[in-house]
């Protein structure tokens, strides 16, 4: 379970293989079957709206010169070899691609002359296995292209395509940023299903603990704190990176969508602080559950216990008369069997007497 | 119990159904049956004073022209429609109708050209069901006129209705904010009405963990610190949102009222430096509560080991003349049984002196 | 004891009843019986000095004309209209009597245009009770006069009116700067007091811990950190409210006084680190306490489980020769009976070599 | 164990004989053998590239004459009076030469008015000892002079000298600036690999706990813990000290590797990043391990305890009718032998049902 | 144990007879035996050097217009009167006294305008009594002199003496910020040699705790933990204190000393990483020791457990043939008692074999 879990957070390059080559240098990925790169662009503007199909990397060349806004769709990134031939036709900085490959990284924002880079992670909380899975994306805003970089293929944004088809849409008349937030918008807006997720999973735990505490449910809190670090871990950062967005005085970044922005970050803190209401309840049901468990268990032992105790004398009685010695004038009596009884059920009684008044039991 | 907890925090648009929608889309909520909005407008200056009263949605559009200070009260946030309407009417910005309709949303202060905007949870904790229960208002503030948003009917504020009635009340001779101002200091002090409950309720809980600690204990106070958790969520962004509005420089929050802003700022302080109390205090307690069930449990099963192991010996010697061996001298004795009960009893107080010297007990 | 501590934190209008009202609305106080306001009036300059009487309200008028320096004191805050219609002789804001009146208020400073207004709590540990007592008190500085509120009376400031009868007093030739400084000074000196006590308490509790922990141990340290969680919360915002004296440019504040003021927010620091050493301190303590208790508990535990395990192979071998089977040879043997005690011997010897052997006890 | 890696943090210089002597004093190190310290000097530029080659101190005198881009790289530091020889030569501080030898000092970066110096640790976990062991490098930055110490060799840098053999490499048209980078980054990617390691490490113990916690495990996360506490060590101020170069205005650092620089930083907060991860993880597993542990000594000991149970009733029972009392009817029953033994199955059997029914196992 | 410790920690002045009194008023110690203060006056320039001779008060009037750089070393601090008078001469501020003779006080800087103070602690590490004892040291560094307090007398500054002698030592050519630089230099080797002395304890503290942890290793980790807390306590602020001698841009502190502030910052910043690394350490090895122990118990009680158990059933079944029923066939079998030491050894050998298979020893 485990393994998996890390998996989901190890880029594709293992380290080990790479340390000592030249910083930027890309290297091909052999543990990789598919090579394959998947492109698709669409451009819209006002009066027109171009259905997104698939292009081949020669046929980029002239993205950068389409009419309107354009949005180029890039689906894995294990092509080495493609990407940087990609970014040399969008002009982007080799340590761009490099950042994009690296699925390990996390969120980030960073301007250059001519475009504003944005590494981010979806999530989506598998609600059977419970646990949450990242898919990163990376995107480009330019002049009038944003280009988005994701490894495996996820279906994220077919709405957005819905929407740009309605000529009527609001996104038709402006610019490249209106899109870029709106994919932002849909990533963010899939934290608060999974937070929801984790909401109502949180609640199944607490039920379970104070119905019926055993050793999985601390195994299930135990995975439950474990999603909760991963996503903190991607959520984190993220709201630095919109912070920037929001502050960011790039020209790319027009003025009409400031406040979009400002509504994005907004989300991101409500997502994290949510995170957060989480980590401590979880950590008040994890102290629960510790001191359930350990109730129940001393419940059972004093009871055990307790009823052990009561017997203990009464074997010793029956101990003592059933010694062979010549003269016991006890066993001669006619009703000393009978009398014996009577202490048997006295020692009882008393002693459940007396502990009841302690309350021990 | 938890459900209904997390529920207060739940927004009512389940993020789930909404993800993937352009941003500031409102939606239709078909969960709630009531669609209805209802309107209530108060309008006073130093002359006169009009009563509250129920209005129509089409009956608001001159609000804006009202004469002296106006009042609008709006209870009821699931018609989307009424309130996209409304936000026209008094050019309010989408996105500020989105954040009222969130209940999720946290405390917020916003600075817009023409209007301020906020977002603030008022508290009522029900000392019966040991709940806090959260309402979130919105409040706009414009040059002549507050606007609250509220989800369920409160009767927060008809003493300020009262005072409004007044005419020599100082609040007719001041503008909205002094208005706002009372509305918020309102809340406010509702927080410490739920904080006195909360510090009667800690008194309670250790008195109890003082006196008779059971499971149940742990129980109440895994509610406490879950309600002090809620409670610090909604408080501490407040402490930044009065902050804020104490150092705008906002046209609309005049001078005369700058001290009163900072008085509530103070109150707030207070509020979560008390919290932040409770928080130390129910954290003594439960280690104290451990502490003493763990005390309390470990001295019975030490009474109890100890009364077993007197009798542990007692049996033995018991069991040896109990042997059927052709040749014991002791059990043909004419005082061996008196002589063997001797030694239980020496084997008993030897015992119990040895215990009490090494003070088992 | 709970209860008295906590109302040691509450002020004494329960905002239960508060809430709804005007901001800086001041309350008559039903549940005090003695409504009694009681003042006292000192001036000295470097010529004169008028001993302390007692002054009736309607003589305080001419009190802002009075020649060189006055200290009024006021003791007793439950009289609403007293203080109201002394703050406007005054000319001090009605929110600042509130806060005076609100005895739950923490520390705090305030520079308005005239006056300088601070609220402080003075400190006094009743070692026997091992309580932390509280008494808040308000200053105000003018620009000839300090005046002084306490809601019970204190014999703290007896010595600085002994020192202001010396003629060549050195503050008999300084400000009332210098006298709020004298007065806040002895504050803080009293908080070195309580937390020379609590360090001797401290002491005392390590060496009780180390000698003899029982269950009320736990109960002392838990009522220590306590006491500490009060003693923070009054000292921390303590430190801000001197850093802003000293730093603040108030003509009030006179530049010789500039460096007692450093001194003074000195001490506090130091008291401070010492609070957060003695933090440290019983928290290392407590972990000692729970260590201790715990192995004394397992060392009974492991002594008596294993008294109790030698035991139980010998009272078996008894039980088998207590069996009645027509043909069991060894109860014919002579030496039998001896041989019997000869096992029992070496079985109680062989397991004592082992658990020793095994360093169980 | 431990010796060895505290070690791994201690300077050569014992402070205990340095205490006393003048700042700046470097001293023989008596304990070390070999006092030979081995330079390498390799020159490059775009049309040349001289092999590196061993050279003698007398014969560092014309490096700063160099042509092109040198870099002198430095084995063993034990030598103080050959390294003060060279810092004159090179014109470097003497307590920069203090801080290289002083191979327990944490990351550092200081600008001096010619050079720049870096002290920075490089890491390498031994996955079989579990053990992370760092060694420690100064890098002097000077116009045309790259100087790298190190006190062991390590085989890190034979990578950097292939690609600079290279005469289209990047770096052969690049200032010492770039090789700095380069041999930075490599460093940098050298905690990547630690930190996979940890993470197979860690996966390997959670897997572990999961499935067979016994004692051994308790090490083992305790060994984690430990070389994450180093790694920490060594990783937080390395943040700050990239940095500072990154953000560093200084001329030797050209504008151009600026992005380099930062691609670097990012890396170094990668690594923090997932070190912090980690740390979460070892602590949720730790506290699983001791619940799992603590499970299962329940589990046996509630069994147990169970078993025992169930025949103190039992053994009761049998001693009663060992009672030698004369008149105990039911030992003259015909069926009395059989009855008993159906008293003993029916207890048992309602014992079992009573415990099932109660969920004790 | 903790009586002198905390005392180490106590000023000599109880505030308890201080509080109430003027501000800068110094008292007449009772307490103290020996009033004595003893001077030490040095004397150095380029080519002077006048050895330490002892200096009575009334000589010490023309120190200020000493040749060269001036060293005054005062030892002991009870004296009021004549450190009043001394203050007098060298025109130091009362408060400063105050200071001085403040034991209890944390490090400070302070600057004046002819004067900068400085107070810091020296410490000694006891291995023996496990035991940081501390010494306070006062110093003021004016234009050509520095005076230096301490309480008692402790032989740190020797070897400076001895480097004065030389007349080619690089301080002989130095102002006084040079010396005050060396002695500050000493006071923290001599915290490294504290922080070694810790660190082999850590390591036996280990060892133990891997070995052989007892009661007592608990205990031993306490005063650890406490000692840490000791040293975090003096070191902290001292990091404050000389980051603002090294950004401090007063004319008392020469340019040329500049680096060496920077150098001494870096040690301090050392010492606290070391000591945040102890802490952390002993953190982990206090965890591993109550694992270990805990473990170690329940190996213990588990074996003790299972062993009774295997016998309960044995004692039952001899028991049940202890009893004296009439008719009990098989007590007349001929091979009925060797058949019960079958069922006897079978029921053993079953029951080991399984709790092998559970694993449960």
């Amino acid at each position: 379970m485990m393994k998996k879990i890390l998996r989901r957070f190890r880029p594709h390059t293992r380290f080990s293989t790479k340390a000592g080559m030249s910083p930027g240098t890309l290297m091909r990925l052999e543990e990789l079957d598919d090579d394959t790169i998947t492109c698709y662009f669409t451009s819209y503007s006002k009066k027109h709206f171009d259905q997104t199909k698939e292009v081949k990397l020669n046929e980029c060349t002239d993205i950068l010169n389409t009419k309107g806004v354009g949005w180029l769709e890039v689906e894995g990134l294990s092509n080495t070899d493609a990407l940087i031939a990609l970014s040399e036709i969008l002009k982007i900085h080799p340590l761009v691609i490099e950042d994009i490959q690296n699925t390990e990284h996390g969120p980030k924002f960073e301007g250059f002359e001519d475009y504003i880079f944005i590494l981010i992670k979806s999530v989506c909380y598998d609600s059977e296995k419970k646990e949450a899975n990242f898919n990163q994306w990376g995107f480009i805003l330019m002049e009038n292209l944003v280009v988005s970089f994701v490894e495996s293929k996820e279906d994220l944004f077919s709405s957005v395509k819905k929407r740009l088809e309605n000529p009527n849409g609001r996104m038709r008349n402006q610019g490249p940023d209106a899109l870029l937030h709106t994919l932002l918008d849909i990533i963010v807006d899939n934290y608060f299903i999974a937070i929801e997720k984790l909401g109502d999973e949180l609640e199944r735990i607490e039920d379970d603990v104070l119905d019926d505490s055993d050793e999985s449910i601390v195994r299930e809190i135990h995975q439950y704190k474990r999603e909760l670090v991963y996503l903190r871990r991607s959520l984190w950062p993220l709201r630095d990176v919109v912070r920037k967005m929001t502050f960011s005085d790039d020209d790319l970044l027009t003025k009409n969508t400031r406040l979009y922005w400002q509504d994005l970050q907004d989300h991101i803190i409500q997502v994290i602080d949510l995170l957060e209401l989480y980590r401590d309840m979880i950590s008040n049901v994890h102290d629960l559950s510790l001191s359930i468990i350990s109730n129940r268990m001393n419940q059972v032992m004093k009871v055990l216990t307790i009823f052990a105790t009561i017997f203990i004398p009464l074997t010793f009685i029956a101990g003592i008369y059933g010694m062979n010695f010549d003269f016991m004038p006890e066993l001669r009596w006619k009703w000393g069997y009978f009398g014996i009884w009577g202490v048997f059920i006295a020692v009882t009684i008393g002693m459940i007497i007396y502990f009841k008044r302690k309350k021990w039991f």
